[in-house]
């Protein structure tokens, strides 16, 4: 069976090694770059080797980074006046290096992405929604501002009250991604945060249209208890204007997707969402076993 | 009292560090470029870090580097299939980063530097030889070579057969390295290697001119019992065809300065040294002590 998933970072990444982890399945995951920034000239992809670094096991505890990291290099560089909020890992910076240095040889990112998924020997393919430049970009009360600026820099605090994908509209899918959509037995939206992770994939208009091509599209809530598992999804959803709760969820996905996957503890949604088939389940994947278990059900059903 | 003092790496960054060291005296000192180089997109100036992170007293124990620096970003830079010979420390990254970055933006290496420097708090001038391009390129009997590959790849092993320093002739020197030197109450050529490290900078035609300026123009030699303290320097220049021993240092120095400071051990060197003036003194310098004593020395006589 061929899977793609739409993944952010931490949530998707995490269904993501649960799909992984499936007997005779072929995983392609799709990943968000509207958070792709540079910092002090390296190209840093935070969603991209979130998933990575996931599928590898060497995740970092906080949803960003590697396991066990040291951070000399990021202290040292406020010696020199830089803002290193943005916490880059010493053996995370091995990748940004490559990384950077490859598309300075313009590599297009899917390659060096390519390249770094072999370093780390996965079984799976991770694939950038595009290689174009494509920025998510953000206006809240003071203005518009670069994503890492609303979720780094300024810890989103602030209501987010408009989204723009700055450079969607001429930006190609990367090689590979159209190919796995359309040959894909399931595509898998996964528990990332609609707006601000799965909508700059969708914003590719490509994409969009070739979702539409599958047997079947299904989204994973990245809501339990009617709150985002981590960061601001629900604060996002409802100061865009969307509904609270699932109903948010499936409003942001509207047209797109065949099943939502909620979680228990939100039950009572299942009872406004009339447009799609609600599956009720455990969907807090922070553990490999829960997320297999998840992907299990998502495949077998 | 104003100083200039030409320097290569280790040796002459321990030199300035004695003379630093000194009362009532402005030193400025002038460093080689001619072994920068890119690594994996950094901007690496052994040189200048070397003479920089003396100063700043955080050297590392074997002449490059940073003193208790970590390496995970270097050894992890081996996954992605780099070659990470050039030992890069994860504290000593930043540096590099920074230049990098700054560099990127189109800011000469002098004020790049001069604002590493500040970092530091170090009340030295340090100043590139140039902002230009300028490039020690060595042949060996396996063809032209650069600076690296020669020194930190093949481990200085391969006889030196001929030097050529890419770039010089168009090349200017920095802002400041010709004010500072004609401007000097005394100018000292450090215990560099001569043709690898102190060339490189006298290659730049308005240095040489410029060298003939000031009173009194002093270098320390870089053997001791006829060998190099450290590094290649007295087989590049038997291999160059320069006299064994201190004759050879003379040489490479011809008609540019007025006295060598040579090593007690080599004392006998003396006899064959006619053009030159000769100063016997201790001049293993490692020690601060050393270095701060030679200072003075170099100064009150």
């Amino acid at each position: 069976m061929k899977i793609v998933e739409l993944s952010g970072g931490v949530g998707g990444a995490r269904l993501a090694r649960g799909l992984a982890a499936l007997e005779r399945t072929e995983l392609t995951v799709i990943v968000n770059v509207g958070d792709d920034a540079e910092n002090h000239g390296l190209y840093v992809s935070p969603d991209l080797d979130t998933v990575i670094y996931t599928l590898a096991g060497v995740e970092g505890p906080l949803g960003w980074g590697r396991s066990g990291d040291t951070f000399e290099c990021n202290s040292e560089l406020a010696r020199f006046g830089l803002d290193n909020t943005f916490r880059l890992g010493d053996r995370d910076l091995a990748l940004k290096l490559f990384r950077t240095y490859r598309l300075a040889a313009s590599t297009p990112l899917s390659q060096v992405t390519e390249s770094i998924v072999t370093s780390f020997d996965l079984g799976t393919a991770v694939i950038p929604a595009t290689d174009d430049l494509l920025r998510t970009t953000i206006r809240i009360e003071d203005g518009w501002v670069s994503f890492q600026e609303y979720f780094v820099n300024r810890g989103h605090r602030d209501e987010v009250l408009e989204l723009r994908f700055e450079g969607a509209k001429p930006a190609r899918p990367a090689p590979g991604v159209l190919e796995a959509i359309t040959g894909a037995d399931r595509v898998v939206i996964g528990p990332s945060n609609p707006p601000l992770s799965i909508w700059p994939i969708l914003a590719l208009e490509e994409v969009r249209d070739a979702i539409r091509e599958p047997p079947s599209v299904d989204a994973i809530s990245p809501l339990v208890g009617g709150r985002a598992v981590k960061g601001p999804a629900d604060r996002v959803m409802a100061s865009l204007g969307l509904p609270p709760g699932n109903a948010g969820v499936a409003r942001a996905y509207q047209g797109l997707i065949d099943r939502l996957f909620i979680d228990r503890s939100d039950t009572s949604d299942a009872e406004r969402l009339h447009d799609v088939e609600v599956v009720v389940s455990d969907i807090m994947i922070q553990e490999p076993d829960a997320a297999r278990r998840l992907a299990h059900e998502l495949v077998a059903s």
